[in-house]
């Protein structure tokens, strides 16, 4: 191999990610796999017609605008209008990207330059960072920690908190961005308004830009009734990119739409950015994403959707209710996040050894997924190194599963009993 | 708006680019659009239905592997090994990208460091500048040269051609990558096995990779009779990566489905970069994909489809030959380049300033655009600056549209008549 041939610096030290390991790993010991979180049912049936329909139509299997195709614009813009308290422009505060991923990529590359800081929540979802680093930028975390109480009870993601001063004291000349994520993975927590104005206030007084991950902002719980949202609190509007998910909202991760939603000002470096990453996305995708939202403003297809996760929630929560595992209950998302430290892990149990280098967690969802044949996602990958400690005890379930695949978990999980410490 | 919302000095400078200039001035005006190639016709029939049935299948609609779809790295496995001479192995030698843009970005991303240069052949697909300079990269231009005669007849695409030497004077100890492009828009050219060896032996001489566009393999025309193609040259495989395109095989742009093929060890750093950018890739479009090049292992798809895309070019030829305009013949692609020399536009006649910053090429495809309502593209978007006057007497047509939608760009384009210099 020619030495022509070294990879650049921005991709040569990644590490083997934590889907890499867990999604095989679960497929090849035929565990059930509540590790990724992708749904194990399709889209609505609505969506998915129109999606057959756009494949009958010419126009819809060409180039969309990289803006995005203006019927999902449009269907965004009545969508989310109300939600925000202001009448988004189709035109200019709307852009449409590649998955949320995609455009959380492109802002980064949009707005940060070589040693551009950008303030981080652990845990994270792991992309954000390479996204980051990719783009000259360098990630600064500031934790959300769970109660002491955690580790013996049944505790509200609400309860893992953010400090606010911890946060103030990451800020540098070189801060460029805050990123949130609400509701929040693998936590659940939604933040409320008075911990998204305080947030806000710092990104104020240090002239940030806020880039709000809502890729779940259609899935909250009772007696949430109302999904709090960064950039319609004070003045933040100007500042904040909110971050959404086709993917996520209609049971279709591997479609590949998400949107951003902010002022033109801001939007504009995004779109710049994505408009040469990918050009354009997926357009057949799109317009049964549009006659999704379409179908929305009439029928009580996001309303379904809660009661159908609430249930979900119910049917594998118990099962840690039965083993007395403490767990946090997610206020939004479709993770639950339990704590394993009662779980007593043989001793002698034999790892691969590329798990030596990781979170101690990631034994416990290695033998969870080997032993008791159900993915769990090791959280410490959400963590910086400097804070794995605050994951270790922790494994992600993800319940965006069908019931009887919950229940064949359920059962299998079951047989942790014996492992319980009293 | 806050100094803190500066955009990152990737895309501040970028200009407004020609399909923002020329595709809404194509719909305002009612021109007919031969300026951006997509197709005014949709995929093959066995192709769309494959697409409504991946829709209605609960797994093609979450997440693929980032490497792509199983179904289709095997397709793409069985349909290009020939092609290849070689065996391809679908877990390391095929990657499946959000179309051929992302390969190439995936490509740069995975393999430039700042100040990495990359030689680019003019004319050059604009996309392929911003991709590199937004990783850090250089691009360093060496241009194809139409012979002189062209000027006042008919030529065939395979008459441009690139000084090797030219080639070599540009190399230096930070060059990292050559991109070549063949079938190469816009002027049609395939280049053939000797032109491929001479710049494969600039890359070997230099340990340099070759990055090479293939995505209109699927379209070359008679007398060719075999698409060459540089990985399969003396040893140039090992540095190779080949990108093509799921949309213009198949007549789907908007489906952003593309794959890189080349040797593990240049695969690898693609897929680390596009594994972040975009995590995978449309699932059901990957599905209708792989189902199009299966079907093209038993059905004359691509031949249908060659001779389908030869009567095009005869359509539109001919209202060339009627004006006696002259132009390049293409080996391949769906583009005709018409040497606008003759074209007399009235010197009063009043264009928006924003051309001005132009190449003059651009005043012409306005001008027809608006007063003989076909829109065309100026190929000094595909120069660097300083070899605008290279490109300034062109106009590229595409001819990607229905044969009735050419006749009428045909009718259109006989009222040039009275423009024609003699």
């Amino acid at each position: 191999m020619g030495k022509g041939f070294t990879p650049a610096a921005r991709v040569s030290k990644f590490e083997k990610d934590v889907w890499s390991i867990f999604t095989p790993l679960a497929a090849e010991t035929k565990a059930i796999n509540l590790g990724q979180g992708y749904m194990n049912f399709g889209p609505p049936e609505a969506v998915q017609k129109a999606a057959k329909e756009a494949i009958e139509i010419v126009e819809s299997n060409q180039y969309s605008h990289p803006k995005g195709r203006l019927r999902l614009r449009n269907a965004i813009a009545a969508s989310y209008s109300p939600e925000f308290n202001r009448t988004l422009d189709p035109e200019t505060e709307i852009l449409v990207t590649a998955g949320a991923n995609e455009a959380m990529y492109a802002t980064f590359a949009g707005y940060l330059d070589e040693g551009s800081e950008v303030i981080c929540i652990e845990p994270f979802f792991d992309q954000y960072i390479s996204n980051i680093t990719m783009n000259g930028g360098k990630p600064v975390f500031v934790p959300l920690r769970a109660p002491e109480r955690a580790k013996d009870t049944i505790i509200s993601s609400h309860e893992w908190r953010l400090d606010i001063d911890e946060l103030r004291s990451k800020v540098t000349d070189k801060t460029k961005m805050i990123v949130i994520n609400t509701p929040h993975n693998p936590v659940g927590k939604v933040f409320d308004e008075e911990e998204l104005l305080a947030i806000g206030k710092v990104a104020e007084e240090n002239d940030l830009i806020i880039l709000s991950d809502e890729v779940y902002d259609r899935l909250y719980y009772p007696p949430l009734n109302k999904f709090p949202r960064i950039a319609t609190l004070g003045n933040l509007w100007e500042r904040t990119l909110t971050v959404c998910s086709g993917g996520k909202s209609f049971a279709a991760t591997g479609w590949r739409v998400g949107w951003l939603i902010g002022p033109e000002h801001l939007v504009k470096y995004s779109f710049a950015a994505q408009t040469r990453v990918v050009f354009s996305v997926n357009s057949p995708c799109q317009e049964a994403v549009a006659a999704g939202l379409e179908a929305s403003l009439t029928q009580p297809i996001f309303q379904d959707q809660i009661a159908a996760y609430l249930k979900k929630r119910e049917i594998l929560a118990k099962v840690f209710d039965e083993l007395e595992l403490p767990y946090t209950v997610p206020e939004g998302a479709y993770y639950i996040l339990v704590n394993t430290v009662k779980i007593d892990v043989p001793q002698d149990y034999s790892f691969p050894e590329e798990l030596d280098s990781r979170g101690g967690d990631f034994k416990t969802c290695y033998w969870l997924t080997k032993e008791i044949g159900v993915a769990a996602i090791p959280p410490s990958e959400f963590y910086s190194k400097e804070h794995w400690g605050l994951a270790k005890d922790f494994a992600r379930f993800a319940f965006c599963k069908t019931d009887d695949v919950l229940e064949q978990a359920v059962e299998r999980l079951r047989k942790l009993k014996p492992y319980i410490k009293k």
